[in-house]
């Protein structure tokens, strides 16, 4: 008897048994290959939403959320026949998706409110912020409902590191990313390329290989192919560009910093050998702002299916529907569903009176959720793409109440712009928020002054977010530790009853709109084959 | 008496003698560091056009040519009060700064009129194809005159390599460039690590800048911190992405390739430290088509300026002024001026009756022009997003007659798409472009249904040009040997009597826009230099 199908006996083999056992003998890949196998459908399962077929016997479905979750549960739902009813806290649609232009309006609890006051075409993604290109659930819907996207620039060669922590010649002044690569690899080939050379290798590569190996070391690195040495490239820059005629003609290259200076100043904690998944080029941005994704979904559900305005005071099921007691323009008042589909965060759900199980409530207390801070400073002038040839991309600096500086990938050469001032998490994110919007503005001012000359003239204004202070959201995201994440996590996977939970915090794409899409279309169909059942 | 003094008598001594000493002694740094100092302003000169200031005694000026070169002369002429007439053998403004669009036609020299037919609203630019953050001329233009830009996907992680003449399991099948980024300095990172952690590295770095060393390949090639071995990372992508809930959960990493078989595969030849200079992010195009730079600077032309479809035939000059015996729509006249400045490639101004003196005769014969052939298909399904979520960037190959195949930065997630089915130079250049446009398109397609399952069913039309066969460039740019940039391009970079020639041709940065309007810029300069004196 072999291993697959030991404890397997009649009654017993159901496709769940055989899917553990596949884990447990092979793993993730293993359980996908079989789940593959039986049909679950894997490799295309993010690609689109669930094809919702046949008419559910109950339809009736309370969704409580019109974020990106809520409003794709919505949606689908729609499509397939269900009659859907959406409360919504805010005033608008898209949850954490939103878009601060002039006029929006936020007051963080314990604070004064922020009115908006950036000029008209200006405007800051507070929330979600990009979209990598294998991210196909939003793509879906970028797509589906005509939201243009634009590139937005992750990863610009030519903008500043800042970092003051290292040591050496090169802490404490922007220094250009290019050259910071450039010399980084260019030495390490050379030592790498000349143990080769001396037959130092310790390895099992093949005197072939070994030459092969070298080849590649002179072109990665940019060596010299005789010496091996690294002398500069003129991919790090130039003091005088190139140009026309022989004024300036070929230009004059730049000199490359001392390999320990480099390695002193911690710079090259910037350079990776490829970028993260999820940070990886393409990147893209919706045109005019993030808040037209949700926007383009809510146009396209039937007018007055979301309830705006209307918070969400008590949850109850039984055994045949669920009800939400809500608060909303018209009063209180009680809505029933045969299911419900909640996409309030953990952080918010959890001080509600939401009539959940033990099980759940145990594993909604383990999932932490991020305090995460940003900063939109309005720049009477584009300095960075002016005076220093840099467009869109971050300067990475080593302050964590900063983190980042990230200049717009939007609005090329026109006057004005917005950049991100910081991007700060946890307590960082914690202790920046204690001020008040004025002086995390005067804070991030001050600080991008160090980087670029122009900053501090330049200021207008600026909107700021701490997310953990939002009322409807407690946090940026949620998170799980390694411990949560085995046992909690799965349990709110799972439908609680007649309730399911969707959003970005159910995913393993946490704190991107993907994870809320994939979330809602994961329970939305779930939810869709017990709803034909009856 | 120092070396810079020696020589240096009364009347000879020069500027230019001693930028001469200075280039002697010291190469190009001391020859700009000198020029900087007498006042040349070289680290500005390249970011605007000259200020010409001041009424010149001789102000009429011929234009040949209406490419970017022409235009920029004209307007900055123009403006400085000069009057300007510009001839233009084409129907339309821009030279090789072209777009294909529906109705576009073109014949090639011995070839039939290909007659672009395109949907609406696609197009190839078929000559310049984008703008470096770095080319501060072509970026002035489009600033000045609001042409709207969008990002150049340069270099996209995620597009396929497919090099068919390797060896190994990797040849001849497409292979994303992520993964063979990710293995390459993977492996790379992990044999220096070993090679440092065991101390043989014959190299002057510190033990402390050793350990640095070591943390820094524990982070670019993504090794595993204990043991240094690299075993894949979640960047060189996924078989079943990270989702929602637990299926799929965390995704299924995919398994690095082996070392050998990266490097025999020649693939590494696409990995790259720091980008080449022109070729790094951040990278740019015109909305709608490169066309848009040129017609915005000749829409800021007075009407009327340029003569179309008027063919230069000879050109003269006395010690008083220039003539051009031209011909065009109302037949031939003389049109002439103080000075001329002439755009006109050198390939074809060398075979125009050009009264330009013997040393200039002799320098414009010692540049070659490069031949190049580029071939735009369009595709009714834009296949490349839809099934590989490949948005923009190139499909590099080793089969030169097809060097890459570029997808397009614009038009995301719409229906149809035209992309670049091969850009090819030199013999290969020659060598397809013999071939009819329809075998040309057949030879693309074929090659690109190795790469894309779809393409062949995909494919609706093309649009090529071979830039040789083209009756008024002879070429795609000029291209000088290190003899002839020694010693005929600086020649040419002077004036001949009361003639300046400019274009990409004179420049460091040829075949690019940016040559272009920086030899514009350097010959107006002088022209106008000259003129003030009378």
């Amino acid at each position: 008897m072999n291993e697959l199908a030991k404890g397997v006996g009649a009654g017993a083999f159901t496709r769940r048994h055989l899917l553990e056992r596949l884990a447990a003998m092979g793993g993730s890949a293993m359980l996908l290959a079989g789940m593959d196998a039986l049909g679950f459908g894997i490799g295309s399962a993010m690609a689109a939403p669930p094809k919702l077929e046949g008419k559910p016997k109950k339809n009736k479905v309370l969704v409580l959320g019109a974020g990106n979750a809520g409003l794709a549960a919505a949606y689908e739902l729609t499509q397939a026949g269900y009659q859907v009813t959406v409360v919504e806290a805010r005033s608008f649609a898209g949850g954490r998706a939103q878009t601060a232009r002039k006029g929006f309006r936020l007051t963080e609890l314990g604070g004064t409110e922020q009115v908006c006051d950036y000029d008209e075409g200006l405007y800051l993604n507070h929330g979600p912020w990009r979209i990598p290109y294998h991210h196909h659930s939003t793509l879906h819907y970028t797509k589906k409902f005509g939201v243009q996207l634009e590139l937005f620039n992750n990863d610009n060669d030519a903008s500043f590191i800042y970092f003051e922590k290292g040591k050496g010649p090169l802490a404490g002044k922007p220094i250009r990313k290019r050259e910071i690569v450039a010399d980084t690899l260019g030495y390490s080939s050379e030592i790498l390329a000349k143990l080769s050379r001396q037959n130092a290798l310790n390895t099992q590569l093949s005197d072939a290989d070994r030459e092969q190996l070298i080849e590649f070391l002179v072109h990665f690195g940019a060596l010299d192919k005789k010496d091996l040495n690294y002398k500069g490239v003129a991919g790090r820059g130039f003091v005088v560009d190139p140009g026309a005629g022989t004024n300036p003609g070929p230009g004059t290259p730049t000199t490359p910093y001392k390999f320990a200076d480099v390695l002193n100043s911690g710079l090259w904690h910037m350079v990776q050998g490829i970028s993260e998944w999820d940070q990886q080029r393409t990147m893209f941005q919706p045109y005019n702002g993030m808040e037209q994704i949700p926007k383009a979904i809510a146009k396209n559900l039937p007018d007055g299916m979301i309830k705006f305005s209307t918070e969400v005071q008590q949850i109850r099921q039984t055994p045949k529907g669920v009800t939400a007691m809500v608060n909303g323009p018209a009063g209180a008042e009680t809505l029933t569903a045969d299911w419900m589909i909640c996409t309030i965060p953990l952080s918010v759900l959890k001080e509600i009176d939401n009539g959940l199980s033990q099980p759940f409530k145990d594993a909604m207390a383990k999932c932490a959720y991020a305090p995460v801070g940003k900063i939109g400073l309005q720049m009477k002038r584009r300095f960075w793409e002016e005076d220093h040839s840099i467009y869109g991309g971050h300067v990475f600096c080593d302050n964590p109440d900063i983190n980042n500086i990230a200049l717009p990938s939007t609005g090329w050469q026109s006057q004005k712009g917005v950049l991100l001032g910081y991007y700060n998490f946890g307590p960082n994110a914690a202790k920046v928020s204690a001020k008040s919007p004025a002086d995390r503005a005067t804070m991030a001012v001050d600080y991008g002054q160090k980087v670029f000359p122009a900053y501090k003239d330049s200021y207008e204004t600026s909107f700021s977010v701490a997310w953990h202070r939002v009322k409807y959201n407690l946090g940026g995201w949620g998170m799980w530790s390694d411990e949560a994440r085995a046992t909690a996590y799965p349990v709110l996977t799972e439908p609680d009853g007649r309730i399911y939970l969707a959003g970005e915090h159910l995913s393993y794409i946490g704190g991107w709109q993907a994870g809320a899409f994939e979330s809602a279309w994961q329970q939305v169909e779930r939810l869709h084959a017990r709803a034909m059942k009856g």
